[in-house]
């Protein structure tokens, strides 16, 4: 596939676009959020400097040699990738060098699989090399497909087909009387993180997990299969950690501290992000013999994949017998970090990061990324030697072991948090990268800067701006017949012109442990949505041939995200005063609050009718006798859920934020003139807004996690859960917690108001 | 699979059973509607001996005999079926006779397909014998799976995949710049009514059209293949009718008038419902080496079906060549046509109708009902034996020539149109039957009737009543997380207890001269949804063997449709005053009037939001540029459209209708206590209710449909639109028709206002 060319009708769009009303016309009229106008075009004109240096050549130059070989955690071209960007930033000027932590990081000595019984067959477990994809045949220094922080073990046993293995799933399966204990479960991926399945698979009690990739949503019914078309093949293997990041991320051994030498390590046995039971990710290839060795009921409707066979519940007769065995020794990871000291504000960081390690070869993930960050290190180099300096610090950083459990960046953080609580301003992230829409999420109080910024670089496809063609992304995806409502409630926020909004993250990157644990504001930034990369995600195929052909052909999106990462750096780096906007955040935490109340009102709705569905015996009158498929359970009462604290913190939050805008406007219509110390008070207390927002105490059961507005959800992994104590505390229907919750969260609200007060006081104070 | 055992939490529900609240429990006690408390007593009586009758061994042994060999159109055994029910009808001491139609029905003399080019393939076209399926290896008298009333032709083209061939998928094409002329069309089955597809490839300039069975509709994908389980085998093909029977159907050569020896016929070219090109159903195996020839732009996801392959639109480089070509002979059709003369009322008729033809051997289909019309019939014939005679005529009639286009029926309603629609009190359906929960569709004034009966007969699986069950299912159907809003809908109406909702009716089976062509008041009956048909539906796999196993084993719940078919006709034939409530279609009126205005407004929102993405190069600007995907057509300005007649005309009748309801409980109170005069005055002006909803103009670009307020889409086929001049006009954005037929409707809507107002003079005419 070559990068096609533009459509006539866009010639004309490119000419015309008016999108959202004459409100989203071009906002370069916008004063720069945190610059006074003479500031800002000075900021202009850096930008411009700054994109002049950034080389689509350099992009791809990097990417080719880096995925070049194997780099996972432990492999020698992951430790030479960190010494050639070590190289690379010191030649660019800055002060750079690699801090290493010694991890727990199992690799496998003996995986196997194979189903018994009559029909019996062996797992392949490999991927073959394919035609056109240079680096698919290197064996050397490669692991074959495994789940990191599995258990260990050899298990033969019943198999059962438990579909995405989510807590859902599991209610199903009782309904049809399957129960998993002693057995083996079967699961696809999707519907949720991936290290859910086996630890919702051991709690059920199964002795093991599998987790194959069905082509419903990664193979050829999305496209043809590499290297036809971009998609997985029929062999292709998703990779991944199984570790309970849910609970903390980083090194299993060493929770809420780094992982340096002298560091106090858990035993194994008490490191409890590790899971029991073992697991392997399978390809559809080897799973298709274990589907249709399966016998039980039929699948319901949404169990089934694209596979040419019916989907059974199981068990079969055959049972199924697999092997995992690992080296359960310490590895070592290699974060390269690279300073440029700020020249006026030397203790207040901009840290920004990109991992390096990839699960194979790493071309897309994590490298398109990486690869985006080196080309800022070099052109922010290049401008130093012009003779600019940040008048705030840069920290560039290129995390190792993201993939085992964001263990670089996590080490990292828990090494120096506190002297990043203190000098922090934020965290900037990267991770995959390809052809397609800005997906920027973070901190709402960065919302508006990230929309500026946006708005000022050109998407290389439609020659429109990035925020622009976003926009038209979201109305187009909220205007679809089958549009999700939260689909179309971005879409009318879209079409209102203005600022996009941006999405509350969860976890899924480096940003974790910046944002969750430590408190400091964060973004997360990369383009995609046009891309095949489903196919090869985390498989021996995500290879520098196939992002050439499916990832960003002529690198212009590497370069794109360079420039919106660079110049959301760059102005939090030079800004008089932090491009930081409360309102924005208070306005999204208002709408999370108002979730809540309609999540409580459903839920006492859905209640309510399950419990009069069962009274009336629907379910059991509605059942066809001959498949037996129970009631579903009955669910708990659902008492008042009292969230009036969470009313009163956020209304008391909306009028301090008035009387914030107000002030802060006055200062920005003066252009940001202010006297030294007034601005070296409250550029500190400014950045130190996001960690208000965090509880020492952390979530329920999983302390680690300190900020009360955003997390990654217990049961979706990745997915988020705002204002997590209170919002998970409804959904599993643990009622005590969601009123302490509500309580707790308005506190930490309330502390978040009360520094915005400061904030407001330091700025009304006028000489 | 035997039938199943009961599962012990459904004993408990039997003891226990209140849905729907107390209003719900068993309401015997509600007046029977038509008839005084002595009358309703004698009348229960009446259906115990009439349930006493009914074995389930007389339907088994019927069905095995009537599927025992090839009995479509034509076939000497739809013949001798024929002549096996008259001598039965006869035997039970009916005055019986066979109606005799000769119609226009093609049979293929030769039909045939073939994938050219490089990788030629010839297609199967033909279903093989299965392991313990009797039947299925007959070939005598036998047709090859064709689609009747396709075009003749040979035609070579290339292939063009347009999923289910209806209007949006032409949209989605054009955005690909796909254009079908001079190609031949490939569509699978689903979506809406099979004849629109070749219908609409015709319109659009294809030379040809294929229809498929997908497995993701109707194959492995829904459950094991026929024999293993019950669903559609590879080689498996849904045969069936592509006439154009939204525009009239029946004879193609005799739209309007009986297929008497003598009636003028058209020549076929002036036959408007016959299609010009050429049309081929054929199964998945088929399609496969079709659907893998394609290249071109990748299928949007919902056009993806359960084949492990990537489905593409096409076209590709390779062309197919198919043919078909038919002998356009005349053919018999055998309608066998039972009556027993009322004893007071002889000039009131309850027609009761289910076909006999199949198209292979048609045991689920239509023979599973017919054999419980025939049950009914015999049950009654005792009755008569032992002394009772109905007040009002029956007519019991077993139709041929259904499949291919409603043909026995709709020649008989034609022929007899004026003695119908003089005498006529209503007409009651039945076709396919199995196992499950009562499907009633028909005449709102029918709904009480319906429900009544549906309340007094138990269900064979849960042995609460058939209606109890119905709401049960309905509650869970509309519990369902991805329940759509009808069934939501639908939901609420069954939580209030009382009655439940019936169905309004589009077409697909015998009903439709009664209902729409005529104004019969009419009530289509069946029970399912627990069964396995999709898989052999209109194959040669429909059989008795299958039926045995997967339809309904026992045969209960074919007394069960007799049941509720029997007494709905036992209570109309002697009901004091005819079982009709008016009031129930005046409210189920309001509801479509309020759906109307509820699709004005969200018509003109979401043509203003499509404007708004285009006047903002949404589309444009969203678009992928390497995968050519143009903006929608602009779709027309929607004006003002002015529904206020319908309004006015909807209140007045609710006022007549409580003047009327208030008349008529004053005489049920005296139980129905009236001069004979008064009585013969009531009922046929009752009866007559439901022509005053036809105009005689008939709806838009087809005068055979008559009846305003329901009538099958033009792009729907079988599904119903109601208020349909109104609804399609609005649909296909003419604002014009639009408005002129909501005058036309308001109008036969005070006409049927006007004749309530004498319905209620009467009544209310005391001696």
């Amino acid at each position: 596939m070559t990068h096609g060319k533009i459509q006539p009708w866009l010639v004309l769009a490119l000419a015309l676009t008016t999108l959202g009303g004459t409100a989203a016309v071009a906002r370069e009229d916008d004063a720069m959020l945190g610059f006074s106008p003479a500031g800002a075009s000075t900021q202009r004109g850096l930008e411009q400097r700054f994109d002049a240096q950034l080389d689509p050549a350099d992009l791809r130059s990097w990417l080719k040699q880096m995925s070049s070989a194997p780099n996972q955690v432990g492999a020698p071209h992951d430790k030479a990738n960190a010494e050639f960007m070590l190289a690379k930033f010191r030649e660019w000027g800055w002060d750079a060098h690699i801090e290493t932590f010694s991890v727990l990081y199992p690799t496998p000595k003996k995986v196997a699989l194979e189903l018994l019984g009559p029909k019996p067959y062996t797992a392949v477990l490999a991927e073959p090399a394919v035609a056109g994809d240079a680096t698919s045949g290197i064996r050397d220094g490669t692991l074959p497909p495994y789940n990191v922080y599995g258990g260990d073990g050899d298990v033969s046993a019943p198999l059962v087909y438990a579909n995405y293995g989510m807590p859902d799933d599991y209610k199903e399966l009782a309904r049809r009387g399957i129960d998993v204990r002693g057995k083996i479960v079967l699961t696809r991926y999707g519907g949720g993180w991936r290290g859910l399945k086996p630890k919702l698979a051991q709690q059920h009690g199964a002795v093991g997990c599998l987790i194959y990739s069905d082509p419903h949503e990664d193979g050829y019914a999305q496209g043809e299969a590499y290297p036809q078309g971009g998609w997985r093949p029929a062999q292709g293997v998703q990779r991944g950690s199984v570790a309970d990041m849910q609970v903390y991320p980083g090194d299993p051994l060493t929770p809420g501290v780094g992982s340096t030498a002298d560091a106090k390590r858990l035993a194994l046995k008490d490191a409890t992000s590790l899971l029991k039971i073992p697991v392997l990710p399978i390809s559809y290839g080897d799973a298709t013999p274990l589907l249709l060795s399966l016998t039980g009921p039929l699948a319901p409707d949404s169990w089934r994949g694209a596979l040419p066979l019916t989907y059974h519940i199981g068990p079969g007769t055959a049972k199924v017998h697999m092997t995992v065995a690992s080296d359960w020794g310490q590895k070592p990871v290699y974060d390269v970090i690279a300073v440029l000291r700020g020249s006026t504000a030397p203790d207040q960081w901009i840290v920004r990061g990109n991992h390096h390690d990839g699960w194979v070869f790493g071309a897309w993930d994590p490298l398109a990324g990486n690869v985006a960050l080196m080309a800022e290190a070099k052109a922010i180099g290049t401008l130093v030697k012009q003779g600019w300096r940040p008048q705030r610090t840069l920290v560039y950083a290129s995390w190792d072991g993201e993939e085992p459990g964001l263990i670089g960046s996590t080490e990292w953080a828990e090494t120096h948090a506190a002297e990043l609580q203190k000098k922090a301003v934020l965290y900037l992230n990267s991770d995959t990268n390809a052809r397609g829409f800005l997906d920027a999420g973070g901190s709402h109080s960065l919302q508006h800067l990230v929309n500026q910024v946006a708005d000022g670089v050109t998407d290389p496809e439609t020659h429109v701006s990035v925020r622009e063609r976003l926009r038209a992304h979201m109305l187009v995806d909220g205007y679809a017949k089958d549009a999700k409502p939260e689909a179309k409630a971005i879409a009318k926020l879209a079409a209102e012109g203005g600022d996009l909004p941006i999405q509350a993250l969860g976890s899924g990157s480096d940003f974790s442990a910046f944002l969750e644990h430590l408190g400091i504001a964060s973004l997360n930034l990369g383009f995609g949505g046009e891309d095949d990369d489903g196919g090869i995600y985390h498989s021996r195929y995500d290879s520098f041939d196939h992002y050439l052909r499916f990832g960003d052909p002529t690198f212009e999106y590497g370069v794109a995200l360079a420039k919106i990462a660079g110049h959301v750096a760059l102005r939090a780096a030079d800004a008089d005063v932090l491009p930081l906007r409360f309102g924005d955040f208070s306005q999204q935490l208002d709408r999370y609050v108002s979730e809540l109340h309609k999540l409580v009102d459903s839920n006492r709705k859905a209640t309510e009718q399950q419990h009069r569905l069962l009274d009336a015996h629907a379910f059991a009158l509605d059942a066809d006798p001959t498949r037996s498929v129970a009631p579903p359970a009955r669910d708990s009462d659902m008492p008042a859920i009292d969230l009036a604290p969470l009313d009163r913190a956020t209304q008391r939050l909306d009028q301090s934020v008035h009387a914030y805008q107000t002030a802060f406007d006055k200062l920005a219509a003066a252009g940001f003139d202010m006297p030294v110390a007034q601005r070296q008070q409250l550029n500190p207390l400014m950045a130190g807004m996001e960690q208000a927002l965090t509880d020492p105490a952390g979530l329920p059961g999983r302390a680690w996690f300190k900020h009360m507005i955003y997390a990654p959800g217990m049961l979706t992994g990745y997915g988020v859960k705002t204002v997590p104590g209170v919002r998970e505390a409804i959904e599993a229907r643990r009622w005590d917690e969601a009123r302490r919750y509500a309580v707790v969260t308005a506190a930490v609200i309330d502390r978040y108001r009360a520094q915005l007060d400061r904030l407001t006081a330091v700025l009304n104070r006028r000489p």
